[in-house]
């Protein structure tokens, strides 16, 4: 498969390698957000959060649980954000699920988001469709 | 303790609940980024990903693995987000952990990251540290 995250697994693409365990690797992010952006990935390839493996999707909020004070602390940022883009328009350009961990800083420029408003009502109905 | 979210977990605080199992509970964002978004807590109290124990952060997890397709399909969106911030600097503004599932859809306007480039050696300095 031409897969650039199981090339970088199986060695034949060189990366910058933080952590590695049975299920999961750990690797800088090229470009990166702020410095010390690390990524973790399942070393099973699977596309992102809607097929992959309970179990092996825990295997890897549990290394980027276990990395995150060592990320922020490396960099000496403040916090982090741990997050997955899945699909297209989510922002997923590589289709190997992949897990973000995001050293922050005050300021950093780090835009979050901007939030809507729920017409009167409508909150209860969308919550009744999730449910 | 003064904490929005577990007011929301002990019921003082109405909400628009979407799950809850033994460990977690999900309910919708107010304001949400795109309708439909929703959030997963512990039900005991924890800030963020530092202090909270690897198995409430994997409960966590599987509640949000577990609904991303329902909020997906709920809201006829094309992916999702799942995020957290933890502290201040990475956005964090209630001090209860949580993780968000945000649908997407094509154009939606949710900007992604701004990129930046690592000095020549610098990336490998970080991994380094890191590890």
């Amino acid at each position: 498969m031409d897969c650039i995250f199981c090339k970088i697994i199986s060695g034949d693409i060189p990366t910058d390698k933080i952590y590695a365990d049975e299920h999961t690797l750990a690797f800088l992010d090229i470009p990166p957000v702020n410095f010390g952006h690390t990524l973790v990935v399942p070393k099973q390839h699977f596309r992102n959060v809607f097929d992959i493996p309970v179990d092996v999707w825990q295997s890897v909020l549990s290394t980027a649980h276990r990395l995150a004070p060592f990320v922020r602390d490396a960099v000496s940022a403040e916090g982090v954000n741990i997050s997955s883009s899945n699909e297209p328009s989510a922002g997923q350009t590589v289709f190997h699920s992949h897990t973000h961990i995001i050293p922050r800083f005050a300021g950093d420029g780090h835009v979050s988001w901007t939030q809507k408003k729920y017409p009167e009502g409508d909150a209860t109905k969308v919550a009744e469709r999730i449910r």
